[in-house]
C-alpha cells in the first residue's frame, strides 16, 4: 500500500520511519505543511498535523478517496469529528481512522477490552511519567516564563502531580509566576510544583507511559484484577500506531466497509501485516 | 438477543452469572450434557463442554443457523478449527467466535495489540500463579495418585515452575511417584518440584493470572515496554469472556459477516453493550 505523509514534524518523522519499517507499505510522499494537496497520489494519507487543523486536512484527502488517518487528541470531540467525516467516508468510498494514538488510541482498546472483562468495576488511567503538551503550552503562555515544560506525574487513581519547570525571563519573579501557573486553569484542580531552571531545553525528553488499571467484577465474581503498563517514547509509539491504522484503514476500505472509525471499531488483526492464518497460529 | 447454554459445569455455571448480570441478554436455555440439542431456540449457544466436544457441539448449533461461542484452548487447533466452522457458519449463515477464554482469547487480544505497538521484539506470556488443568489431569493419571493439583507458577520470560501436589493412594511411594511425574512429557522440560499432601481438596482454588510482556520497536526507537497483568478467578473470567464474544457474534451475524472468528478479528466494541456513541464517548 502507498502511505502519504502529511505534515513533518516530530509525528511525520516518526511516521516516516514506521513507515519505511513496514514490509507492506510504501512511502509515496511527504507533504509539508501549506504543500498542495490537491493530487495526492496514495493509498492512504497520514496526517501528522496539529490535532486543531486535522478536519480541514482529514476533507481534502477524504474528498480524493484517499484513506486518512489522525491523532486528533481532544477526548471530548472525537466523536464530534467522527460523526463529521463518516458520512463524507461513505460518499466517496473511503476510510479514516480517527484519534490514532495511544491516548486516545491504543490505550482506548485497552479500556474497552478490560470493560467487556470485568463490566462493574473502575478503571483508572494514570498518565507519565512524561510531558504533557496541552500543560506546557500553558506555562509558556505566562508573563515571565521563556520556556517551559510541564510533566504529569501518575499518583494513582487518575490524580496526576504537574513538576512544571520554567526558564525566567530577564528581571521576572519566580514567586509571581508561581503564583500565575497555579491559579491556570491547566493547574488549579492538581497539585502542581513550579521549579525556575537556568535552561529548559537540557530537561527535556519524549519518554511518556501509563499505568492503566481495572479492579471489577466478571459475571457475579468481584476482585477481578487488570493492568496494564507502558514505559515509551511518545513520538514513536504515535508515529506507528498511525501507521497500523493506516493498514486497517485500507483493508477495511477493500473489504467495502466505507466510514469513519476509532480504534475500538477495529479488529486488532487488522493493524499486522501478514496473512490472517500466519497471524492466528503466532498470536491466539 | 436470547442466549442458551450447553454444558453446565464450573464454566457454564460462571457463563449463567454473567449472562443474567448482561443487560441486553435473556437466558433462553440451559443444555445439560446429553440433553437433546436438535430444536435450540437462542440467538446464540455458548459452548460449555470439554475442548475436545467443542467441533462436534458447534456444528449442531451452526446447522440450526445459532451463532456459537466456544473457549477450545488447544492452541495448536485454532486454526484448524476455525477452517471447520467458517464454512458451515457462511452455508448457515451465522457466526461462531472461537477460542474466546483468555488464553486464548483476551490475551491473544493484548499480543496482536503489542505487535502492532511495537513490531520488532518479543512477548513473553508468563502463567499464574494458578492451576494448570493439563498438568493436573496428567498428574492424577500416574500410579499411586489419588489425588493431585499441578499449580503453574511463573519463573519469567514465559518459563514456568510446576508445583505439584499428590495425595498418595494407600500403599504408594512418593519417591516412585515423583520420578514418574518427572519424566512425564508434561512436566520434563520445566522445574517441577512434587510434594505429598493429607488433601489435595483443601488446595483448592480458582485464581490464575498472567504477567504479558514486550519489549520492541516502534518504527526506528528502541526500549519500547509493555506490560499487562492479570489476577483473576479464572472460571468466573472466562464464562464473561464468552459472554461478551457472544454479543460481537451476534452483532456480526446482524451485519452479514457470517463465518468464525478468533478474538483478534472481532472490534472491541462489539464485546460492550451499549449503543456506539456513549461508548466511544466513555472509552475513546
Amino acid at each position: 500500500m502507498n502511505v502519504a505523509i502529511i505534515g513533518y514534524g516530530n509525528i511525520g518523522k516518526a511516521v516516516e520511519q514506521a513507515v519505511l519499517a513496514a514490509p507492506d507499505m510504501v512511502l509515496s510522499d511527504v507533504f509539508h505543511h501549506n504543500d498542495d494537496l490537491s493530487r495526492i497520489k496514495a493509498d492512504v494519507a497520514i496526517l501528522c498535523v496539529p490535532t486543531r487543523e486535522v478536519p480541514e486536512y482529514a476533507q481534502i484527502c477524504i474528498k480524493q478517496g484517499i484513506a486518512t488517518i489522525d491523532s486528533f487528541d481532544i477526548h471530548t470531540r472525537i466523536y464530534e469529528l467522527r460523526k463529521e467525516l463518516s458520512p463524507l467516508d461513505i460518499q466517496h468510498k473511503t476510510v479514516s481512522v480517527i484519534a490514532a494514538g495511544w491516548d486516545p488510541g491504543s490505550d482506548s482498546v485497552v479500556r474497552a477490552l478490560l470493560l467487556a472483562l470485568a463490566p462493574q468495576g473502575i478503571t483508572y488511567t494514570n498518565f507519565g511519567p512524561g510531558r504533557s503538551m496541552g500543560h506546557t503550552v500553558a506555562a509558556k503562555a505566562i508573563e515571565g516564563v521563556r520556556d517551559a515544560l510541564s510533566l504529569t506525574i501518575p499518583l494513582g487513581t487518575g490524580v496526576h502531580r504537574r513538576m512544571v519547570y520554567v526558564e525566567l525571563e530577564d528581571g521576572a519573579d519566580i514567586k509571581r509566576v508561581e503564583k500565575l501557573i497555579l491559579k491556570d486553569d491547566y493547574f488549579k484542580y492538581d497539585e502542581t510544583h513550579v521549579i525556575a531552571v537556568p535552561s529548559v531545553a537540557v530537561l527535556n525528553n519524549v519518554a511518556h507511559g501509563v499505568n492503566l488499571v481495572r479492579s471489577g467484577v466478571s459475571g457475579t465474581t468481584h476482585n477481578q484484577r487488570f493492568e496494564f503498563n507502558m514505559a515509551i517514547n511518545n513520538p514513536a509509539l504515535t508515529g506507528q500506531v498511525m501507521v497500523a491504522c493506516a493498514r486497517a484503514a485500507v483493508r477495511m476500505k477493500e473489504a467495502g466497509r466505507f466510514g469513519a472509525y476509532t480504534m475500538i471499531e477495529l479488529a486488532p488483526i487488522d493493524l499486522l501485516p501478514g496473512n490472517p492464518e500466519a497471524l492466528i497460529k503466532e498470536l491466539v
